[in-house]
């Protein structure tokens, strides 16, 4: 249905090149200063001239790259198909209940994005604005590597999507909605040819739901999340010191006793399961074995290394407790347990955890001791290879391939379990190379609080992995984005994965040269509104948390808080615990200002940009300048209209400090700029003495992080008598 | 509980009045401007002492003003109870399954405004830091005019609640809720005593869902607000031309080809009662009758008066399909639909509609004129007539009280039914001085977009019914505000209710000298933030639909419509439907800038406030001139920043002409102030040439209205030469 010439582009680290019928028609570099990168976010049809490669054009381009996951290949096609009340999908192949709840639910979705009324019912048939093709069924249990291509065609007077399964049909009809967006005369998707299908076949997200218990509802809208940008694995963390969260029958107490009452019961399982794989999820389970389990021995003291009694652990950390592997009664109960839990989760592979044993309870029994050395194991973590290889044989007696983190790697073991790396790429690599399959987290950790293009560079088949042999590098099947939960709860949980985790994704579905960070970031902002309209909450949040910590305040105040927050981050790592004036439990209330703002502050990241542009331009940009001194304005200004809420709510008397820092920072970088425009004395002494402000202000306070110093800090070294633009100036 | 001394401080009609043991302490005066009363609704704790009854003080003062609706009777103690994770709650009296529910909502809802983890089980006995206590049992099926009062007690120590029903008990839980905010030690309730107790038995809300269907889960966050406000009546409006909304197992037919399949089975309709009942709130339902009834004619054309078929109407209006009411099986089948319905809905009062039926189809009917003149009625106002009657017996027989609209009100019909009007207060006196019982709803509808100022003045005693005597009073049950929904759907109806529904809702609750309109928004804006935590989104969904309306664009292009947004309204009164290019249906999608503002706007209210404190200080305050020339220039610089986003979105070109506008009234506006600030020429012509910019930008555009405009032309005015300022500045 796509006869319309078509015209090739490519986006390769900056460069845009552009081919017509197989020429190169040009190139273009990417065009970016400071905040403009938004504004060529915008959405102009018609047709792309050749002539049209200079850097007006990237309106056009950047079009056709709001698409997260960037497609595998996109041909842009001239002009667009309208989107009105009329639109209808048509599923004209193979169909099943999967397929027609997925079009459903997208033509509600295209519902709302543009608010017209729609008829959401699919027909059967080749008539529809949208015709959907899928060749044949998918596995009823979905499994690793199943094709998940789909190729997406749009004129002006139709559209189709083309897949092998359903699976590829529900990426395709994401796709659709993401580039459907208002248009001079209506809603319209631009003309294009997408063929698409996903560099690796495991995609995936971990929810630590143990630590602190995340009710269903925001875990589907999650699993909405991760339809949205193409996801494919839900790892579900069920067990922790800090509770056991899966109603198990046969074994009660393990809820009853382990839980505070927060656990899920076996139908509201099933019923994440089916909403999982309606969105072309699979769910793998999580228990962890044999530490990270005191919420195990509440209920039953007697599979543990240490007497008991136990209580759920309330505090952050590494603890003692632990399986005693040396008890053939854990086996069983394990037998039984997992005999249990794989009814449940239909998923071929079943994760046991298996980090972090500190060994304490074993070094402190001397029965287990006694048990080392009678089977001449190599100490503790002898013990734990000896438990590894008896659960790993219970995983594959129920069926099942066996998941563990890093530390249960060991040449012994059969070949079909997966190694999930929070070591890193070598790791894996080493992993791959003994003939195991693994996956990648490390880099992945959405709670450490990293940049999104930080997460965006960590590369699967990175580092020491890119030296693999075509066949071992076949093993690396993918990587999850980690949300561990010492810090989050329901409420700010959202803006702790999103839309961060979109960085990830893409980096796991697009080809490995779609890599430029700002391209990126450029797509992520606009990603980002999109994902609120599935009931994600990751931009609406702040402001609700902000409220409750102003108490009633003025426009004003209300905006200097706001302004304080948009600029700063929660300190990064596991800084957070490591600079707690006192430990912080599962107890402890999130709703500080730390626990109220992004992880990643867009303000200070598109100041530093800017700053960049302003010194690139030799400091000779005045509209640039000016921009940078209001914004320092605001910011020395801020802490004086911050102080009626400091002096009201305690809640705001933690960031003074900060506040004060902010308007400090400013004042320094308004002196750089004042000696950058109008010269005057910027000698050693005066770079040191500016200088010292921003190394004043490097030490979090508050458990926050001012990220607009670095930035001045760049302006002060331009104005020092040895900058760049200081020579260029003078 | 509470022996620390109090003091009383009542609030008057901008008079702040301050007793103490029964002693004049002193009064002030409400000390207002311009935006400077937000910064009045502060939270400090602490003792207020005798001496501090300056301006400054009503930093304390509103803070226990923070109520809404106001309460009866508040009396201000010392200090203030500490809000903490341990905070539990007591039930000492009788309790029952409505009680333990409404404080475990009460308990979960504190924790989400505070962000604290709290036990939400309430214990029975008198240990608690709230302790509840309730005298005697509800009715099971709740009454007009059951006792509602309750006294609320705060001291250090403790709080209590002290109800004879827990009616009362409801109500001084969501008092409480509103005390608790946020202070420099955590967060706290500041002490006091509040007897409260409503003024008018009768305080409703109505939601027209036929029109537009409104979705179960909006209707139950919208009587979480109406609980919030204390309002006690849903009218539930479930029948029109456009739809009828009820399943009915008699006569199916009336819902599956009259409601396009949007309409609310019995199960859902009796989990919608227990939910309001959960929440004090009675449910009253309306089925129209005999016109506003094209949707019943779909599926049973042989009960009206004209020959079918007929389709469900998606116009806007009035139209001509009405029952017949000279057919007697007619009433045969409302008798048995009736009988049903009272099965589903508990409450006394059915309210039969009877409003606006043209009589066109009856003219058109010979057999129908013909009946008229047999039976020697009064034409068709005789022959509806006629028809309450009949129909009033009907409701009768099956124990209930009918309520209908002003035109079935006729001194024959029993004195037990209850006029709702939507014609005014004499109509309503009317009805008193005849025997009826009746409630207000003219000056409240909520659709014709009124601010809340101009709602807040209507009282059901005002007007000509303040004449009435004492026993014809008692017969104004109240009020109930009207959602009409022409022009609303699930996504904007919340902003459409709230805040402004909660000045209506202090006008039926307060007493009635409580109507200060500038205190009135001072907590109306606190409240309306609370509100949120309900789930209502009247706030959040403003920039979600604008964002739309833009597509992917820069921070700048968005705070540019955003700025244009805030400064303007929806036409009001039925002007929407009369300026229409084409008349609007229930199929017309709701995404235009009309649909995603409020329909009041903030800004431009507190704008023209500033003016008039300007104005007031005859031009001599220097700080708000400043603050002035801003929001000016901020305005007349707008129009710019808007154009690449006009260029690209048909929703966004749309506001062209309101967004020009806005530039040249704020050019205007400056040109004014440089007069008033620094003299020159401003003659008659000076002043006929600005007063006809403004004049120019009075028409609507867009269906918009430009509320800046009001106050520009007054400092236009105030500039003139004959004007107050000039000659103060001069």
């Amino acid at each position: 249905m796509c006869q319309d010439a078509v015209r090739e582009t490519y986006v390769n680290s900056g460069e845009i090149i552009h081919r017509e019928g197989g020429t190169l028609m040009g190139k273009s570099k990417i065009w970016l200063r400071g905040l403009s990168l938004m504004i060529l976010s915008m959405s102009l049809y018609g047709p792309l001239r050749a002539q049209e490669t200079q850097p007006s054009n990237l309106t056009h381009l950047q079009l056709q790259l709001n698409l997260m996951p960037m497609p595998a290949n996109v041909q842009t096609g001239y002009g667009s198909l309208k989107i009105d009340g009329g639109f209808t999908v048509a599923l004209a192949g193979q169909t099943d209940a999967r397929l027609n709840g997925a079009t459903e639910r997208f033509v509600e979705r295209l519902a709302k994005q543009t608010g017209l009324l729609m008829n959401v019912k699919p027909a059967n048939g080749a008539k529809g604005t949208l015709v959907v093709r899928v060749d044949h069924d998918s596995k009823p249990v979905q499994e690793l590597g199943e094709d998940e291509s789909y190729v997406l065609e749009v004129v002006p007077s139709g559209a189709s999507i083309t897949a092998p399964t359903d699976l590829g049909a529900l990426h395709g009809l994401q796709t659709f909605l993401q580039l459907v967006t208002v248009s001079p005369d209506g809603f319209a998707a631009p003309a294009m040819v997408i063929k698409d299908t996903p560099r690796f076949p495991w995609r995936g997200l971990m929810i630590d739901t143990a630590r602190h218990f995340i009710p269903l509802e925001v875990l589907r809208r999650n699993i909405d999340g991760m339809e949205a940008v193409k996801m494919n694995v839900f790892h579900w963390h069920l067990s922790e010191n800090q509770g056991f969260r899966v109603e198990s029958r046969k074994f009660p107490k393990l809820q009853q006793m382990g839980s505070d009452g927060l656990y899920y019961t076996q139908d509201e399982i099933r019923g994440l399961i089916a909403y999982a794989r309606e969105r072309g999820i699979r769910v793998v389970p999580e228990f962890d074995l044999p530490g990270h389990s005191t919420a195990w021995f509440v209920g039953h003291p007697e599979f543990a290394s240490a007497a008991g009694p136990f209580t759920i652990e309330r505090r952050w950390g590494i603890f003692d407790p632990a399986f005693d592997p040396t008890n053939e009664k854990v086996y069983k109960f394990l037998d039984e347990f997992i005999g249990e839990m794989v009814k449940l989760f239909p998923d071929h592979f079943f994760h046991v955890g298996g980090d972090e044993v500190n060994g304490k309870a074993w070094d402190a029994n001397p029965k287990i001791q006694e048990f080392i050395r009678a089977h001449d194991l190599k100490g503790n973590a002898g013990l734990q290879l000896y438990f590894n290889k008896k659960l790993q044989g219970i995983v594959s007696k129920h069926g099942k391939s066996m998941v563990g983190w890093d530390e249960v790697l060991d040449s012994t073991l059969p070949k079909d379990i997966v190694i999930q790396s929070w070591r890193g790429q070598a790791a894996l690599a080493e992993a791959a190379k003994q003939g195991y399959r693994g996956i990648l987290s490390n880099g992945y950790y959405l709670d450490l609080g990293w940049s999104a293009a930080r997460h965006y560079a960590v590369d699967p088949m990175g580092d020491v992995a890119a030296g693999l042999s075509a066949k071992e590098k076949q093993r690396i099947l993918g990587g999850e984005s980690c949300m561990w939960s010492e810090f989050v709860n329901a409420e700010n949980i959202d803006s702790r994965i999103w839309p961060r985790n979109a960085a990830i994704a893409e980096r796991l579905w697009s080809p490995a040269d779609v890599r430029d960070p700002a391209l990126m970031y450029a797509r992520m902002h606009v990603l980002s509104v999109q994902l609120e309209w599935l009931g994600l909450t990751h931009e609406n949040y702040s402001a609700r948390m902000l409220r409750r910590i102003t108490g009633p305040a003025s426009a004003e105040e209300f905006r200097a808080l706001r302004t304080l927050a948009d600029v700063v981050e929660p300190v990064k790592d596991y800084a957070r615990e490591q600079t707690a004036t006192e430990p912080a439990t599962s107890e402890t209330p999130l709703n500080r200002v730390v626990d109220a703002i992004p992880l990643e502050s867009r303000v200070a990241r598109e100041f530093d940009e800017m700053v960049d542009s302003y010194v690139a331009s030799s400091c000779h940009d005045a509209s640039l300048a000016a921009q940078l001194r209001a914004q320092l304005i605001l910011w020395r200004d801020n802490d004086a209209k911050l102080q009626s809420l400091e002096q009201r709510s305690f809640l705001v008397k933690e960031v003074v400090a900060t506040s004060q820092d902010l308007a400090a920072v400013a004042a320094a970088g308004l002196a750089a700029l004042d000696a950058l425009e109008h010269g005057g004395n910027r000698d050693d002494a005066w770079k040191a003495q500016q200088s010292a402000v921003i190394q004043q202000t490097s030490k979090p306070k508050g458990q926050l992080l001012l990220m607009a110093a670095p930035a001045i800090q760049k302006l002060i070294d331009a104005a020092s008598a040895g900058g760049s633009c200081a020579s260029a100036k003078q």
